[in-house]
């Protein structure tokens, strides 16, 4: 095995291609049992189109399980189609279920249907309930890939258990223990399993505080509860503590990402379009509700300075401030809304919290608006040689700011405590609504002092 | 231990506080024996401070060294000098080092030298390595609680080896295997072991394609590695390939949620501010010299206003139109930022992949901008009654949404490929030059039509 150590990835690439034009099924073997999955799916996918039949037909049942999944969809649907119905059952049967429902929740059902038809009625029946949970929640990115021990074992039945099971079970760092109607009773580990004398009673030695998570529990929820604890994985139960599932540090790892990339649509109102490979008018359409929503907000902004049309008419230099001092109030807003979004990931906000968060908002508001205020009223008053308007610009700019601090943070605030989708208070809504009142506000002030002004 | 099972965080806090007031040390044992690290500081930091100091008493060094990194940092320093010098050197020679690091990290010189002065030379030694790699990297996260086997070892040493050292080693899912000059040559599973046969040689039965990552790895690609291939740990080596510490599952979860909040600081130029617990004026400092700039390029918008103040003068209804279009430039260029941050945690990014995203947005850019800039065309026209604003209107949306668009993909691309720190590219940045751009845009086109308009 050692000889493929050295080897570029393309040196890996030619010697494969290589040995698929001369049939060398054992050169091939040799290489592919020293890849990972993630480099098997990257060889493949960069593979000149008519090698790739015969690269899937020299891989076993086994290396085709780990493939498939590292696959992208189109990829993963085309290869099975390849394998033809024989082959393909196979490695849905034996394919982690998490990864196959994950696989099958974007296709359409009938294919669904067609594909899980032949696999082993118990396989194919997890799949289905595993489907059936909102996604998101730990019931979806769960997995029944774990090693359960009865609390009546010996330590050396759990071992013998261990290893008759080790092929299959993912990530082997705790034991679960449940009793006699398959609730969880307990937690062990496999370093103490190690230490432990082969005699005892897994009852005895067991943890029985178990940490878990009920199938309905949210994803980023599972997500935290990983992180606080530093488990490798995490047992999923009913509601009645029947052990069904376990949730594994990998799917908390996309979780994050995932839920990272969510917030930031909230942020930046893109929608689902987070992705190099989206195409462009698929893209735009996601992209366009929002814009075209912000567009008529954008009007309400208009009519507002219709309505004081006068007053601008009359100081045509306030006009040259609206910009700024809409665009400053549009940005402290999404500094708070950014605070708010991402500290309830690891944060659990209750009321106490939510209103320190709002009096430590409003003190930002207060200072950020007392130190931007004067400034501006100093440049105003040296730009402009009008102290009235040096006073109304620096007024406006300091109630706007303390304004727009607290639109970013009490209608997120309010979103989340009523669990409506966050989106809502995506950033350029903030922005918009926050445009809106500091336009009413500036040319509030600068109506009531017009006759000081011209 | 199953009577601890059943009860609510208030009944063992309830418990705890009973037999710290008996001295029942033996049922505080009991539970705590129980209860995770997070559990126990949970309970720490929610005890009435006259009990605190008993509590740690109690405690056995194992236990306070797992719990004492769990605390903040100032509770963290608080016990330790509670504990006084003894009890905390033992505790900082148990302690992970890369927890141990990440608390110093933040302190004084001098209360680092202070705390560390006695602890044994080795322990000491090997943090101050930690701590002068630079932050956010390989070295600066991982960790030397890993076992090392030697490719000579038999499947019964490794084991014997692994047995001996279980309480030490975090992560025990893969084994690292060096030669005999300390470099890394293969890695074994847990998995390998407990199904190989106790006399196979380690060599012969070893993965010897390890991937691995370097002390200089910046800690986002460490995470996409980790991602990619499911691992639970990952090896880090130096230069010359010596394996010197292994990166934990656990500590990416930490740097994927870092990472997220980097991009959302950027996409919203709030600083380090995110955070529940920060000070307010802290937070207002923070985010302070990016407001301070951005009001002085907002300024630039009002001295362009003011070299087109004859036009809008001619015809005040442009003025009308200005936040709109400004607005949807300015979120437009958040939209296509928000791609370009999020992109690159999952791509690598090379030259074609970026012309690539060039093109698509700027596709995205046209179709987006022909919708909106037809649709307000004709709200512009049924609302002013004048066709050639309405054509004004109209063709500037379209045009500065296309230049939007491609000023959220370019500039953050370009900044990412100079290896500029892209915080530069923050999203009110973009959303400020947007905000010039499309004023010039539209008052340029404006005056060339200004004899039609009015």
């Amino acid at each position: 095995m050692k000889g493929v150590l050295p080897m570029t990835e393309e040196e890996v690439k030619l010697i494969i291609i290589q040995s698929l034009k001369d049939g060398g099924r054992k050169n091939f073997q040799e290489i592919m049992s020293e890849l990972q999955p993630y480099d098997m799916a990257y060889l493949y996918t960069d593979l000149p189109n008519k090698h790739k039949n015969k690269f899937l037909l020299y891989l076993t049942i086994e290396q085709l399980t780990d493939l498939i999944p590292e696959l992208n969809q189109e990829d993963q649907l085309e290869a099975l189609h390849k394998l033809g119905v024989e082959k393909s059952t196979k490695i849905l049967d034996l394919m982690e279920n998490d990864k196959l429902a994950s696989l099958l929740s974007s296709l359409d059902p009938e294919i669904v249907e067609d594909l899980i038809s032949d696999m082993k009625i118990e396989e194919s029946e997890i799949v289905h309930i595993l489907m059936n949970y909102t996604p998101e929640t730990a019931g979806r990115i769960m997995n029944n890939r774990f090693v359960w021990i009865s609390k009546h074992y010996t330590v050396r039945e759990a071992v013998d258990k261990l290893k008759a099971f080790a092929e299959l079970a993912e990530y082997l760092n705790y034991l679960y223990v449940i009793d006699d109607e398959k609730k969880l009773v307990g937690v062990i580990s496999y370093k103490d399993l190690l230490l432990g004398e082969m005699q005892d009673k897994i009852d005895d030695i067991m943890y029985s505080r178990v940490v878990k998570v009920h199938v309905n529990t949210d994803q980023e929820e599972v997500a935290k509860i990983i992180r606080r604890y530093d488990f490798v994985s995490i047992p999923v139960v009913e509601e009645d503590n029947t052990l069904v599932g376990i949730i594994t540090v990998d799917d908390i790892l996309d979780v994050l990402v995932q839920e990272a990339n969510e917030d930031i649509e909230k942020l930046s109102a893109s929608g689902k379009a987070i992705d190099f490979n989206t195409k462009s008018y698929i893209a735009a359409f996601r992209r366009l509700p929002w814009l075209i929503l912000l567009l008529f907000i954008g009007l309400i902004s208009g009519s507002i300075i219709d309505g004081f049309s006068a007053t601008i008419e009359q100081v045509i230099a306030l006009s040259f401030f609206m910009p700024m001092i809409a665009g400053m109030t549009g940005n402290t807003g999404t500094q708070s809304l950014a605070v708010v979004v991402r500290g309830v990931i690891t944060h659990d906000l209750d009321f106490k919290q939510a209103m320190k968060l709002i009096f430590r908002e409003l003190w930002v508001g207060i200072i950020i608006g007392l130190i931007c205020g004067v400034l501006i009223s100093i440049i105003a008053y040296f730009w402009q040689g009008n102290i009235t308007l040096g006073f109304v610009v620096g007024s406006s700019l300091l109630i706007t700011l303390i304004i727009g601090t607290l639109t970013g943070t009490v209608i997120p605030l309010i979103l989340y405590k009523l669990n409506i989708d966050p989106a809502i208070a995506s950033g350029p809504l903030i922005t918009t609504i926050n445009d809106i009142l500091s336009l009413l506000i500036y040319f509030g002030i600068a109506t009531a002092f017009i006759t000081q002004l011209s």
